[in-house]
């Protein structure tokens, strides 16, 4: 139930669509190494699967934020089950090659655009960014920067955006 | 803990992300009564927020899949928070007027290429696929194309890819 439902275009849920999840969302990347160093050592997200298709030149990376003590399953085909029953999968494209051949991947914010961001919520704003510039992270907005004083937007190594929020109200 | 924490470019979790939360990818689109009716209708998400910015034309609407009786807080400040501590949320922005425009989003998988999908997994992906068929859903690659007869790719109003899997191997 949501107090949206008389939105123009919403309609109730469909049984048929009972246990759909949203699972991940996709970006390509041009060097694998800088975008794993950037998702696992400055945002935190673990890898939890990694598939190579080495005859047609990708490989696929999906990170997630594990749970406290959560392990990733070691069995290939329950790995697979478990992270496609998940919410906030983030997968990565990496077509092989494309980190040194030029490739330069668009972030969806100037023309022609589309997609937009991505968010990861923190429980202390001002503490995350302080420890992104002490990480030489790349902002898109800081905190002070125009009128919502509230949200910062970091850049990946691709340029994506990357939204910060906290959940609750800042002081 | 993950199984590939040696991957080249990966980093153990630091202390300073504890509690971050992959929350929402934002996509911009051009009719959003119609992108409500494909996500609710089509999809099952539910209309879990809508922030409408009128000074600056335009309007941020929240989707995700809610719980079984789960129900959306009715306060405001109550719902930013709940919602903000989700994983798997779908914000859609709409810039006021873009329906009429002219305006053409781009899916990201055409030159300049970045973004590729979003990924929603299902229970039975014939019987989704099936009934994605009879409402004349858009496929960008149906479970019989291709090698890969696991997975399928719908296409929202706006063109942007929505790769359909099962968590569990097809018969």
């Amino acid at each position: 139930m949501s107090s949206f439902d008389q939105t123009p275009g919403v309609s109730p849920r469909e049984a048929a669509t009972q246990g759909f999840v949203f699972n991940h969302t996709m970006l390509r990347v041009k060097d694998i190494r800088a975008s794993l160093d950037f998702y696992t050592r400055v945002l935190g997200f673990s890898l939890i699967d990694r598939r190579d298709h080495d005859e047609a030149k990708f490989s696929l990376y999906f990170l997630a934020y594990l749970d406290d003590g959560e392990r990733v399953p070691e069995e290939a085909d329950a790995r697979r089950e478990w992270l496609a029953r998940r919410r906030g999968v983030l997968e990565l494209t990496h077509n092989h090659g494309s980190e040194t051949d030029g490739t330069v991947y668009h972030d969806g914010n100037s023309d022609p655009r589309g997609f937009g961001h991505i968010c990861v919520a923190v429980p202390d704003i001002r503490a995350a960014c302080a420890r992104f510039e002490d990480l030489g992270v790349a902002f898109q907005k800081r905190l002070t920067d125009g009128r919502m004083k509230s949200i910062a937007f970091i850049k990946d190594p691709d340029g994506y955006w990357v939204e910060i929020i906290q959940p609750t109200g800042l002081n």
